[in-house]
């Protein structure tokens, strides 16, 4: 049996000793540092961890985590703390293309996601079936430019509902706005079907093509209020030739799109991203 | 020993028996096809081909040439054809950075080129010492906004006298104007120090570093009239972290420029790159 | 609607004109050639060639087919030639891990594949309501050291009653016997979840770990009488770190499993690939 | 100017409190953490790690490297601490291939390694003219089996006068006997033109041409009693297809042995690799 562990992201203004002031508090309390990673921006004059620990046996998780939030104040950090045992609950959108949706579901179910999906949802009946062979609670909240304002507050009421934590855009082709974003308040993560800042807005892949590039990507960020330039989380890309048409980049790309975004997935969910400014810091 | 050969590229509108016409045409000749590769833009009704072949003993490359040019306009196709004997005629741009330079160089040395380095043009004189190490000539022409004229003039006549039939800039910090490039009217090889579109312009991996982007670039490219959008040769990638400064990028991205720009310079020498619109095809 | 085309993979001994007189026996039949490519082995003397082409309106393709193969065999050529619309029958041997088997079934279903998937079979029953929830058929052959033989049996006429023309072992954990392989007689595509030739045989990923490897890889192979020798169809890796254990090996291995098998697959339907000796020429 | 920084790397059995009590003594004595990075081998029970730091300035390094030795000890780790301002002295081993010798030296001109380049030592004198144009000592050593004994003890004496800390045989065609790596009793990285454990031994160009793989690889390892059994510092991976001939590979194989030599030196140089076993541990 695993005992459960706590990881904390903290980041803020760099001084001297705060890899020996955190690890000093752990210690001193009787956990174990298990992970420890940092980072420094030098330019911004900036401090990042991650620091992941088995607290001692004699403390409740739940103090812990408070205890710790309070000293990384007093250092001047910004910090979250999470329990490793308490799984992420996820809502997948989605609209019909399925490709994406299988793969998560199909992780999740192979346990290289730490998280509960309490709901798919989608602006179509589509995946409705799939879903629910999954064993998925699904809602259909249809969109149209007219109705755009009312299906988000219905979303937002789903979301508030499950307590959703993290909602992942698995190829769902509508843009949430930024009052809904605002709304929501926790982190959204896309899959953009290319290698951002490359080809943004629609339609990259026949962009792709007109280009005539030799390379196809993927890109997993978070979503802000600027339509595809967010945090940045995950890249990658694969070769195509002047043999590939429009359709085999589609094809290619969905390889693509798949892993990148799981893997963007799972290092959310493993509290390995932190973001600022528009960058993530990634502790894998 | 080798026997000489013959490559031609050739496309223009698809008609059906076109692969068994020119294959019959070098038969019927005594020739003998070596590699025959095709593609068909089903799009746009383009048909593309390169083919190697060994003509016969008795015939000669000039006239074969000849010969098969005529045949390739009978079809409606626009052809360039080359003997591999032959070997190009380059002139190497460079600045103040060397490492594409000495790559190249020493590529060439390794007899992975099959060309002819005729110059090394500068407009700066770092690079002298070494190009003469190497026993290459070397012309410093420098440049100024209010002598940009003159220098590329300077430039163009020194083309001229060289017969220099492929320019590769190795990293020449300065743009070759419209006019330079259409008064030279051969082919000019680039390289950007980007993921292209991505990052265009000047500064490429501070923008990259600004963005915070996962995979960086490099893009070889044939420089047109319009600064970094030419047709795209060869393109690749890196990873990298929240933990690689400018500085770092600068570093990685050296090999990305080096091993691109090398392969887009072999590809085009021997006769594996096929230009239209502006999108190539690359019979690797 | 796609008219129907027909695809040749011939190889035998190099003469001169090969190229010229199979594509002037299609256009002289009235064949359009949407596809040729060939390859020669210099050191062997052997020449390669897949050549597609829609026949004229006029023809069956069943003569066709017929008629291609006796004008092969007086070139002295081995051929097999395909009708693009027949669907090979494809079996799934499968054991309990499941990521390949979705993967492929799903890329099927997203008409990745031109097959029908006509069985399911597997020496566990774990699979059997994912198989039957996806409407594929499920035959339950159970395999011990002692009923090996008989199991194999069974399976040959289950093979043979479906007219099975391909097996793909997506990680089946029981090697096919020598016997099985002959009396089959038709291609079986294997993944090893190694980068052959290294880690051969059991526990790769134990291997690569205990080595202490920085890459670890799939390979995708005909599988023959010698275990894990079979000629390679596609490999591919992934960096790994001291970082990751044994469980994270095998964890991203089942991604490279799926993609290197899922390409191997596509390109055999796609019949792209020769063997020869114990290599193959993939026509990508 | 940057401050002279300290680099530790220290392992040994793990317990409690080890982040916290090296953190903890440095900054006690005013020094400050820049990075600090570790690993836990949860199966044997060892701790790793590599923490960079600068000393307070009233501290002489000479003495910090002892106390921190003294205090590593105490813990009982295993430690060694380098000043990253004390250049390591390299002695680079040939023969005739100079394509890694060039791209050592080029990028060591560049600044991309933190070394003093002392001797080029060779069984061939074809590459003394370029090591005299680069301006570095020439040391010509033959190796015939007759030889090898007095050759060994010539080039330790070489060594041991010129206190080379790090041989990096750059595809230097002689194997070191184990007398001579125990008589020299430091690092020695060599570079294998193959993805070990696949190929190991001669002309594995050639062995995977035979094999028929689909990707060739280069490793990077220390020296060891165990020819290409030593611990692997760096490995990586080129597509090839069956149209690659032996000469093809080798010519491919260039570019992999020139970046995973180079990258494996780099990491060494910045004391990033702790070898334990027959494994590496890179803080990269």
């Amino acid at each position: 049996m695993s005992a459960e562990t706590l990881v904390a992201l903290l980041h803020g203004p760099d001084q001297p000793g705060l890899v020996a002031k955190t690890a000093g508090w752990i210690f001193t309390r009787g956990g174990n540092i298990l992970h420890a990673d940092q980072h420094r921006d030098l330019e911004e004059g900036v401090f990042f961890q991650r620091i992941e620990w088995e607290p001692s046996a004699s403390s409740s998780a739940h103090a812990e985590v408070d205890a710790f939030q309070e000293f990384a104040g007093v250092l001047g950090m910004q910090s979250s703390v999470a329990a490793t045992t308490k799984r992420t609950r996820v809502a997948l959108f989605v609209s019909k293309a399925d490709h994406c949706f299988h793969d998560l579901v199909l992780r999740w179910r192979a346990n290289e996601f730490p998280c509960e999906i309490v709901a798919v949802v989608s602006n179509h009946e589509t995946l409705e079936p799939v879903a629910r062979g999954y064993g998925l609670p699904f809602y259909h909240v249809p969109v149209t430019a007219a109705t755009k304002a009312d299906a988000e507050a219905r979303q937002m009421a789903l979301l508030r509902e499950l307590d959703v934590e993290l909602v992942v855009l698995a190829r769902y082709m509508q843009v949430l706005s930024a009052e809904m974003l605002t709304a929501f308040g926790r982190p959204v993560i896309n899959i953009h079907h290319s290698f951002l800042p490359a080809f943004a807005g629609g339609k990259p892949y026949h962009q792709a093509y007109q280009r005539g590039v030799k390379l196809i990507g993927a890109t997993a960020h978070y979503a802000t209020r600027m339509l595809d330039e967010g945090p940045i989380i995950q890249q990658d890309v694969a070769r195509v030739t002047h043999r590939h048409s429009v359709d085999d980049l589609v094809r290619r790309g969905r390889d693509l799109e798949k892993t990148v975004l799981a893997q963007a997935v799972r290092w959310h969910l493993e509290h390995r991203v932190l973001v600022y400014g528009n960058k993530t810091v990634v502790f894998d």
